[in-house]
């Protein structure tokens, strides 16, 4: 770990946490001095991964962060694959549809096909949920150890009152949601909102991403049609990524 | 400028790139010993920045970089204000509309609402345009001379065979665009498509933006009826802002 990329990192994740944040905030938050701050910020900034607020001495996150998220986009094969079948599903289903892939303890949204309706809607790419309060993160825990280790190493947080933080509870639902292939909630991190999701896989048998089906907590539980549809999309991106079976079979444990 | 973050950030730009990349890749480019391009590759992995190619060996960029943008985008009040206006001068005029600002020499596109009808088109957030080949980038550089001095450092670059590399017939146009408030360019930066630009303002009277509506070349020059649209709706984002006056005088050479 060079120390100063580290920093550089943490000064970003700082101001994703803040927005905007003057020397000072930065240094105390690092327990770093001014001076060496001030340097870290000067180095982000010639590269515009930093800015300066308007007419002010306080520093946001830069403009060169949304051109590098959308060429990560672009790289990502999943995403590019599943475009098609997630617009098609959120018409099939008059519902809004995610992609997620895990990011540390979220479930990170790297697609969002928006309800078909004339409603103003916020796009949600690059929103990330915690794991143990979504559906996407439920058949992402199901299926990766590595996962769960990440996610159950700190107290799970209560988003909502129907939040699980109860490991031992979330873990008891993971056989069953392997064997439908696949998880849902209801109000977990959204009141008012549930969703269904689903396992994508690769043709290395990886599970590469989850799809979900959002949908009001009104007409939950998703019903037989809505839930097929979903099923049924996820077969279809896994098979395009070359998955030879789906729902995909749990993979041994490793050694 | 602090030499690791400048390393760790030509990184993500050579990722940004070329999008999949070995050690050996990044140590002939940055002309650094692959051990040391090992160890900025381990920090940025560690923070999400880079990720590593599924059973491969090469790198690409990372999650935590669309988390970032996510952010970013959320930060930037002019697009908060534009959104609703972007949205209702798509339906007006039955084309797509792009918001953009400054980034190095070119123009960043920090919001884009579709053509209403249903057909498939990709979100052009986050797509940086050369700033002399696009209606966005004659705006601001008509009102901006720093910006001016960023982008004609470098020989300018032909996209299409219509494109303007003479800085001289560029600037020529500046006067008539700062006069009437407007831009265009006809199969400068894409074959087939033409577009027209104004300028967004703030309280301070700086160019924040420029707002753009993207029509078809087969229906270029843009009509009056579209021409009042944006500069209608290019005000009004500015009225939000604060701005007293539209269009925008150009500010006074600076000391």
């Amino acid at each position: 770990m060079i120390q100063a990329i580290d920093r550089a990192a943490k000064v970003l994740e700082l101001l994703q946490g803040a927005r905007h944040l003057g020397i000072t905030d930065l240094a105390l938050a690092l327990d770093l001095p001014p001076s060496t701050v001030h340097g870290i910020v000067k180095s982000l900034r010639e590269h515009g991964l930093v800015a300066k607020e308007r007419g002010g001495q306080r520093y946001m996150l830069g403009p060169t962060l949304l051109r590098l998220s959308n060429v990560y986009l672009d790289t990502l094969d999943v995403r590019a694959r599943a475009m098609r079948w997630t617009q098609d599903l959120a018409r099939r289903t008059g519902l809004s549809v995610r992609l997620g892939a895990p990011h540390f303890a979220d479930v990170l949204v790297i697609h969002h096909s928006l309800r078909p309706d004339d409603s103003q809607q916020m796009l949600e790419t690059g929103v990330a949920i915690p794991a143990h309060a979504s559906a996407m993160g439920k058949v992402l825990l199901a299926y990766d150890v590595g996962f769960q280790q990440t996610v159950f190493e700190r107290p799970l947080r209560s988003l909502t009152g129907d939040t699980i933080t109860d490991v031992a509870r979330l873990t008891l639902e993971f056989p069953a949601i392997t064997e439908r292939g696949s998880a849902s909630e209801t109000d977990e991190a959204v009141l008012g909102e549930s969703s269904v999701a689903a396992p994508v896989a690769d043709a290395r048998g990886d599970i590469v991403a989850a799809l979900a089906v959002v949908l009001p907590t009104s007409q939950a539980p998703a019903s037989d049609d809505v839930l097929g549809a979903l099923r049924e999309t996820a077969r279809n991106i896994s098979r395009e990524l070359g998955a030879a079976v789906w729902p995909p079979r749990v993979a041994p444990a490793e050694d």
